[in-house]
């Protein structure tokens, strides 16, 4: 769909002017001045010829075909130029002018207005209030930015134009390179997800970077994501992590930030890299835009000083990363090859008055271990130091491996021409090792788990099961009542503790009787929510003349604390005993059916250690919800304990997607506790809610 | 006792040469150049004038007094001229020269000559392996760098020469100044703890700045520290956190990594500013150089773009910092002052048009704002920006407050010459936002904590149990029995739970039935460790007859899962019901008496949720160490629990760090576990390893 969007042979600008301080100078200046070789036509109401092109009074009077028209006129004005552009039927339209949601009032009306114009005529929309775009691929700079985007193989989009203008800047002195460059304003029309899906096949990208501040689909972008990350690197900065930050952004581009639970498990159930923050982004297109191979996690560390070397070690300890395990022979080869107080064990420390030969043998024998899979190259301005040489050292070594050589030299003007040879050669060089550790890791991981399919796991539920459900679904209203709930679970085969419902005292004790002693007793009611709160919940009761009691006891109860509440019984059930598990479902509203996993009780409450995952779930994606809590040990057994089944917590999580994507009218759904232990798992108490 | 070291007026360089390759030519020429201005003696045995000085082929040659020495000549004849210096009454001498312990073997040997030498004649010894010292107070240059200090009150010492390399060229492209700069190489003589010492009274020096591999004498640090630190911030980098990192520094410096826990501990507790990494120690420094008043922990972000103002919100959120709360009449001005669509919310957003004076106008506005204790402003370049003129701005308004204001220009070339500005006027720069937010939050924290006295609290223990314990220790043999731990703690005040030995299965009765119902029965053998492991422990025993059976049975179980154990009775304690806490007492090899509290059980297995602080504790570090563990909310009370007796837990943290301050013999113990409910604390089961 956004293919002509990329590759316009005639472009038109609405308020192209003569007049230098207006954007529609700079944006027309900036399509004629960078190379592109297609048609050109500027639209003014007022002028005949505008910087030596002939001026047309709108789009309607251009006779030939128009394939991207560029807008850049009063928000007020926008609306009916953009219906003439559909009427001439441009299929592409970039809209600068700011003054639409972001302002709020008038300007979202005008919004959605542009959006209805937009759709009627089926235009692809980039923007409003947007910096425009840049392709370096057809030499066309379609925005107000100054200056042109050296020709490279990373995509970059952004929901933020000043961090297009901080991108553009940085790149151009770092000589860096964008296939194309995008801001994406308000994202009316054109949003991450079209972009996205274009990339997928976009030959000339090889990379994709964005900064955004709200996912237009979240579900969609899940989609994308996933199918994008597995040909090429998908690296997001996503602002607006905390509900503070949330109050800026709508303040900012009106958009929403989602859970940062749910961006989380989007991002890793896509293979998406993330950027922690703007330090993260800068410095991992540097290594995100080189094309290596790596085949494990073991890093050689080379440095001419022993206290950097030790300080990356710390990182690399810090890390999933490891230093490299030097084989005998690459050992042997060091001894030989370095002096004798140099360091041959990684990290290699080829000490102090090392010359760029000594780097070049340390450097090419680590880089021939087969053990090892990546390096870091360390360099500190010493006296007999010879930076650049080095530098050409390490671009030499880089051109006939396919593993990573990364690099740090560290200090200020001494060491500036090696850095800006390693720039320019498209080594990655890191200010600080660090900071090198930090992008290996992630680099490493992307690479993992890179094209690795999961699909989500096939869970079996018999048709007749899912009617049962669909109908106590529509029967609900808003909270389904525990029997419902309960009925609802066992139709998708998640075990529930056998349970009876007592409406009198004697009913009770036979229930009790015919499960096994000792037992619990709940109250029933839809009015009460926290039973325990109004004495509805008695445990370990070990007769049945106990029973009998009690309930009477929890019915006095709870017409004392609960007046009102209307009751349905009381549940009896029998001791189960296992550890306390906590399932959740909740909808975001970016990214849908959100599960969640814990160990209940305390652990959910004070330490919140709970995992989330997004519906559908692949079985090893629910394997690592599992696996990512903290407390997973203690699944696993402690204190010679023995573990408890696992694979009956899978099958939950599995259940529970399953049905979280069958029935969308589920909100909320809280299986809290249950209970697992070696043999398997019992649901005991559960929550649902629907829209 | 460094004073004379650090303003010596006659130097003599022994190994001093007029070849240009050899170190002894580059530093008589660092000495001579830069504008030393005392007496110069070059020392040689072959030559009779040296870049233009007369030389001499001993010091003993030399007529008049040297302040200071500085050998740099072959390891293997260093001892022989150290020994002259001794003679002639030099009293500081700088030793350059390589190859003493950093080499290992003959070299170690070599390094413990020399130290006895420098301690025979009361020599200030710095070195050996060292880069030298740099002075910008009296203009000398005593090392083998290229280049000069410009004039600064940052002081700098570095374990690793390296570093020392790297920070100078770093600091000469900043234009950033030192006090002074020294090289500590191996730390023979001189020591960080020597110099901590001299800096504390040190005029020249406002900042001390440090890169350690290893603690020369850790309780000597913390008590040094604590003094500087309370007079001007002390900001180290450590390496070795790690395992595998400490064999690298073993084979660097020779240097010992101590465990980190104690390091952190002793960090925190004498206000000392840790430098995660490289990227940090260079950050701070921009910050700490300068003398603010930081007031609260609310910050002003004004910006001039939407998403770098998102993220760096998120980054305050993820600190101790907090967006400040703009005042009425803050946010009346900004209306006033600002256009209509800009934000005048924290953060305030000046928007993509400001030029320098709305700049001006919002930073002037939030400064004056009685709540904000600092503000960052942000830039990225945009078409109207005046990046320049917003710099100068920021100088003028720096100087007209005593709050922080830090900086982050975000791009390239474009905001280059404002970085450069700002950074000439000292006022700190990040090249993103997130960098100057974790700055600031160390800076508060710094800030908040200075001065503030932290006493070891005073415990008093009477005079006869000290002897009682001096005496049990001194009879005890590596592990100190179970009931002589008991009488241990009880001496000391920290409640034991009550229990009775028994010998014999009536005598268990008897004990059980005077204590209380339900009981719990444990073996008492020093020959057994793991009590549970044996079947040697029984819980909720309701009866004498139970117990006496019981009693039977535990012998029985002890006697077949270790037959040759020599069993001292059977423990009985009544039932205490409370949570498990576990207190520990462990020998840092650096730092002396390690203390450590946590949760007991799950908690500290699996969690390792402990927290750890270096005896002697002031009160309020005891209770740092209750509330920092992550678990602290269950001793609070949750779930509509009481609160435990938060005391007794002080109380006994208090206790125990007397204890170990007491007793040096005590080399670990354990109190594990201890239980607490809301009336208070009983150690249960514990024990004890001297030396």
């Amino acid at each position: 769909m956004l293919k002509n969007f990329f590759n316009p042979r005639s472009i038109a600008v609405i308020g192209a002017s003569a007049e230098k301080k207006k954007l529609g100078y700079t944006i027309l200046r900036n399509i004629i001045n960078y190379g592109f070789s297609g048609k050109v036509y500027p639209i003014n109401l007022k002028t005949k010829k505008i910087q030596g092109l002939k001026a047309y009074p709108s789009v309607k009077a251009v006779p030939k075909k128009i394939d991207l028209a560029i807008i850049v006129i009063p928000a007020k004005f926008v609306n009916q130029v953009l219906k003439e552009c559909g009427e001439k039927k441009v299929e592409n339209v970039i809209v600068i002018s700011a003054g639409f949601k972001e302002v709020g009032g008038q300007g979202k009306e005008l919004e959605k207005e542009l959006q209805k114009i937009a759709r009627k005529y089926q235009i692809n929309l980039l923007g409003p209030n947007c910096l425009g775009l840049l392709d370096s691929t057809i030499k066309l700079n379609a925005s107000f930015a100054e200056g042109m985007i050296k020709s490279g193989e990373v995509a970059f989009m952004s929901q933020s134009g000043a961090i297009c203008s901080a991108m553009l800047d940085w790149a151009q002195e770092k000589r860096f390179g964008f296939s194309r460059f995008i801001s994406l304003g308000n994202k009316a029309g054109v949003n991450e997800n079209d972009l996205i899906e274009f990339f997928i096949n976009d030959k000339k990208t090889k990379v994709v970077l964005a900064y955004l501040e709200g996912f237009f689909d979240g579900q969609k972008f899940l989609n994308l994501a996933r199918k994008l990350s597995a040909k090429k690197p998908l690296i997001i900065l996503k602002s607006g992590k905390t509900q503070v930050a949330k109050k800026a952004i709508s303040s900012h581009t009106g958009s929403l930030a989602g859970s940062y639970s749910a961006v989380k498990a989007a991002f890793e159930q896509t293979n998406t890299v993330v950027a922690e923050n703007l330090t993260d982004l800068f410095n991992l297109i540097k290594l995100f835009s080189r094309d290596y191979k790596i085949k494990n996690n073991q890093v050689a560390v080379v440095a001419n000083a022993g206290g950097p070397a030790v300080l990356t070690t710390d990182s690399i300890a810090e890390s999933d990363l490891r230093l490299a395990d030097l084989t005998k022979e690459t050992k042997d080869k060091l001894t030989k090859d370095l002096p004798f107080s140099a360091g041959i064990n990684n990290p290699v420390d080829v000490i102090g008055d090392a010359d760029a030969d000594r780097y070049e043998l340390a450097l090419k024998t680590v880089l021939n271990d087969k053990n090892v899979g990546s390096a870091i190259t360390i360099l500190t301005p010493q006296t007999v130091t010879e930076v650049e040489k080095t530098a050409k050292v390490i671009i030499q070594q880089s051109k006939q491996t396919q593993k990573p050589i990364l690099t740090s030299f560290i200090g200020g003007s001494k060491v500036r021409k090696g850095i800006e040879l390693l720039s320019k050669n498209k080594i990655p060089h890191y200010l600080y090792p660090e900071t090198a550790v930090h992008g290996l890791q992630k680099y490493y991981s992307y690479q993992k788990c890179k094209g690795k399919k999961q699909p989500p796991a096939k869970i079996n539920i018999a048709e007749k099961n899912k009617i049962k459900v669909k109908k106590i679904l529509a029967k609900a209203d808003k909270t389904v009542d525990f029997l419902s709930a309960e009925k609802i679970l066992k139709s998708y085969d998640i075990p529930v503790i056998n349970s009876g419902l007592a409406q009198s005292g004697k009913q009770a004790g036979e229930i009790a009787q015919k499960l096994k002693f000792p037992v619990a007793m709940k109250v029933i009611s839809r009015d009460i929510l926290h039973k325990s709160d109004v004495g509805g919940v008695k445990i370990g009761l070990k007769t049945k003349a106990e029973v009998e009691e009690v309930y009477a006891e929890i019915i006095k109860n709870c017409q004392k604390n609960k007046p009102k509440a209307e009751i349905t019984g009381v549940l009896i059930q029998p001791l189960f005993k296992g550890r306390e598990l906590i399932f959740g479902l909740k909808r975001d509203p970016q990214f849908g059916p959100l599960l969640m996993f814990g160990l209940g009780g305390v652990y959910v409450e004070v330490l919140k250690d709970v995992s989330f995952g997004l519906a559908p779930l692949s079985r090893q994606q629910a394997e690592n919800m599992i696996k990512k809590i903290k407390t997973y040990k203690l699944l696993t057994g402690v204190r010679g304990e023995k573990a408890v089944n696992l694979k009956s917590i899978v099958s939950t999580i599995l259940k529970l997607s399953q049905l979280a994507m069958d029935f969308s009218e589920i909100k909320e759904l809280d299986i809290n506790p249950a209970l697992v232990n070696e043999q398997g798992l019992k649901a005991v108490d559960m929550r649902i809610l629907i829209d």
